[in-house]
């Protein structure tokens, strides 16, 4: 078997930090378990990489990555003081933009966000019933709203108009639904071999062990929402196993808040997905919990990127203090990743996952720098 | 001064129930007070309609609402049996449009949500300061993601291509953000009118009584996401004394989760506001309280209309079950709006609102069916 590579990218604010951590847990794995694993580090996509480049990465940096197997990243983005305007009217588009070039150019179609509240984790809702938060969303990650295209008229007058196309491919649409529908199937499985199991009702009244809930906002956006629909329908036919719901996007957030514990998996378009995944996020504890990834799982030459949910958090950057749980987590679900092709490599995702979720149980409320919560959980690893 | 006149739509679903009781509630106020209001009831829009004239409303429907001082509507929507699925994909295209024919055929260019959890109303959040949210968000309600621009290329095929436009003017993007900034000032005059104050830090560290928002995807959706910025930071100029403050969509979600009461006046797009109203109403209790109205504040020939957030709720149409509290704050509201031209209407919205609230925090948790609230505040106001 090969070497598994990664291309670690620690970017801004944050990013440096929660990755140290990250590597320091890897390597405490590669170590125990005679991993065939191996990372490098790249200085970009970065703001100071910018500063010094007057790009945000090298020209051929996608070329770079696609080496690697996959592509670890912190955080990006750094708006600079916040007391700035200028400053504070550029960053995203310079900082950012790097994280949308890597999904497009690694045609990292999914982007996979799952809603646990584990235990230890912040709950943010009154009813008790959010500890059971499971699910899986779904964000098409590929087109769509965010195409990048559109333009602005007459710029910069009162007569100014400014359009932004949303373009949406039969295609694409297929496949993420399929997605979707597998993993309803995977986890199900998962649950099973745990002992677990849930019950979800079809339509007409069948009882089905998963479920895939479909957002779209088709009442007001009816072409790519019709086009949807329709594909969900058609998809679904082959998942008979599998309950599945629609909701439009507005009832999806008011229903995360009344009763997230009723959803499974659930798939959604690029711009509201981004929505539901940070309010799935802050419903399973916070920013500080959630992992990200970016997945191309069709392409075996195409690396997947997977980042926290997090952004860089620049108001307390460089002070030890940002919570490396989301980012552990998205190290976990990366080897779990890798695991595909190498089992030492899953199973030590796996430990990863178990270790830190373990921590978070036990050290729930307490208030530790980053590197101490890398420490707790490295040394919870070399036991 | 010439009577007011309401054109009353109560339409599909629990529509007819809850207006029922707002019409008892207006009648009492009409006859204690001697308001000189009027309203004409229609059978239209609604889906009972269109099954009888293959359409949601005569051809000269807003011809006909345009006599009118305001338009006070139910709810719209039929889906008709839930498993059914010919007829669930077609709904929400025909039972809807006369909803979005009404805000552009009138040009009601606000949807100004009010989100304030009252006493008695369901808290979703566990942090007790819940108990202070008090937001307002207004939304872009003439362009943007709603222009139903677009098309299916290849429609039904592998190939589709199905896209949707978003046409946003800089003329509608000032209009609206002048407005949020007016309310922002409204709003710290009434409360220091009622003895209270809040206060808001701008970026250079100064401090205000009021704060507006304004909330985009300017990182992924640019084009207007610019316009939006630079219109905002243009005009928040011309209101020196209102703190300002910018958020990304898909934070603002996880922030009105994590400190909803830290808003005051949120200004976002025509989707973006369709999403965060609807957080911001289970935030506030949910909703069965939760009023929303379509306002033309400027063009006094045209109507502007009052709607519950609510849809149609067909599962419980009927049934007298659904709450009218939410119905009951959005006749509130228009009386407000109607009283600009008549203090004494405006008074009356005032003594309705009071009434309802009441009601509500008196009777928090308890199971009353519709009519039994309605006549709770009849009785309330007729004392
Ligand atoms: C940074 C931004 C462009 C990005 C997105 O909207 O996709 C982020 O919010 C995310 O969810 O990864
Ligand atoms: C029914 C639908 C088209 C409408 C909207 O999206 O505007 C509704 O959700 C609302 O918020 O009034």
């Amino acid at each position: 078997a090969q070497t598994t590579r990664i291309a670690v990218t620690p970017g801004d604010g944050i990013g440096p930090e929660v990755v140290a951590e990250a590597v320091r847990c890897l390597e405490t794995l590669r170590a125990k378990h005679g991993l065939d694993l191996e990372w490098t580090r790249f200085p970009w996509p970065s703001h100071a990489w910018h500063e010094e480049h007057g790009e945000s990465m090298p020209a051929d940096a996608l070329a770079q990555l696609q080496k690697y197997d996959a592509i670890l990243l912190g955080a990006l983005g750094d708006p600079g003081p916040m007391d700035d305007p200028d400053r504070y009217l550029l960053p995203d588009s310079i900082s950012l933009a790097p994280l949308l070039d890597m999904r497009k150019g690694f045609d990292q179609w999914v982007c996979e966000r799952p809603a646990r509240l584990l235990p230890g984790a912040r709950q943010y809702l009154a009813d008790e019933r959010a500890k059971d938060i499971d699910m899986l969303v779904i964000r098409e990650n590929s087109e769509g709203e965010y195409v990048s295209q559109g333009g602005r008229l007459r710029k910069g007058t009162p007569d100014e108009v400014a359009t932004q196309m949303e373009v949406f491919t039969r295609k694409a649409t297929d496949r993420i639904i399929r997605y979707g529908f597998e993993q309803a199937r995977n986890r199900a499985a998962d649950r099973v071999s745990e002992g677990r199991t849930r019950t979800f009702r079809t339509l007409d009244g069948r009882t089905c062990e998963s479920q895939v809930c479909l957002v779209t906002k088709r009442n007001a956006l009816r072409y790519w929402g019709d086009m949807y629909t329709e594909a969900f329908d058609e998809i679904s036919k082959e998942y008979p196993d599998v309950a599945t719901h629609h909701e439009l996007v507005d009832a999806a957030c008011m229903k995360f808040v009344q009763s997230p514990w009723a959803f499974d998996v659930v798939v959604a378009s690029n711009l509201q997905g981004d929505i539901l995944t940070d309010l799935a996020a802050v419903l399973s504890g916070g920013m500080g919990v959630a992992p990200s990834c970016n997945l191309n799982p069709t392409d075996p030459d195409m690396p997947s990127m997977f980042e926290p949910t997090h952004g860089s958090a620049p108001d307390i950057a460089g002070q030890g203090l940002a919570d490396p749980t989301a980012m552990l987590f998205t190290a976990a679900r990366m080897l779990e990743w890798l695991g595909r092709k190498d089992p030492a490599i899953a199973a030590a995702g796996k430990e990863l996952f178990d270790a830190v979720a373990a921590d978070l149980a036990e050290n729930s409320g307490s208030r530790r720098g980053t590197h101490e919560i890398g420490s707790a959980i490295c040394e919870r690893l070399s036991r």
